[in-house]
């Protein structure tokens, strides 16, 4: 799988990293049951450090997107992702919440809001093809 | 204005006090021009490092939201919000993907994604009784 990131960004390297394994799941590049490289070697060829990449692979063993364990190395979960829980629909909320105030107060209309939303969304299921999980 | 920290929450206390302080514009309750307290004395009132204020008050002054400086300290900026730039609308697109990206992986519906958008921008101006800036 092939991970871009740009390190002169605001956003953190650990976010970039799950986001686009996240993208890379939905795409459908990365199948239940794929290895990722080790934490070394994709720090490593990434050249970042080594924390950042086990920050990033822990979250998404956290969320249930990824196994992580000694004997198999590092795998999109392979039983499947996880659904929709109380508890990630509560964070989403908060999350999205977040963007709505910095969307609202620079005066961008409910409509051009709930329409990026939308458009994003169709981005990334348009990649896999237009089916759903 | 009342801040209220979670200092278990995974959210950084940072982009806690960030998003509180652009709920207070949004509901109204800070107006442009209003103070907000120093550095130093709202580190202290919240029992947090005075770095983690620094970097909130800093962020929402390159957003163009807070006039920080040593004669009028940190005032809500009194010549009103910055609008809808570019910058912002791809900051926010970026976002956005990455929060569609973690629903879609989980199989939430578009059209659920999108709801959900839309109902917590209503939140906001709910909050402001109904006007837009």
């Amino acid at each position: 799988m092939f991970i871009e990131l740009d390190l002169q960004s605001e956003t953190p390297i650990y976010t970039q990293l799950v986001d686009q394994i996240v993208e890379g799941i939905d795409s459908g590049e990365l199948k239940p049951g794929d290895s990722l490289p080790s934490t070394r070697s994709l720090a490593e060829d990434l050249g970042i450090n080594l924390h950042t990449v086990n920050k990033a692979y822990n979250l998404l063993k956290q969320e249930g997107l990824l196994q992580v364990n000694r004997k198999t190395g590092v795998i999109v979960q392979p039983g499947g992702m996880p659904g929709v829980t109380e508890v990630f629909a509560e964070k989403l909320r908060r999350q999205l919440r977040s963007l709505a105030a910095a969307a609202a107060v620079r005066g961008m209309a409910e409509e051009v809001f709930a329409q990026e939303s939308r458009s994003v969304y169709q981005d990334i299921i348009r990649i896999r093809g237009g089916e759903q999980y």
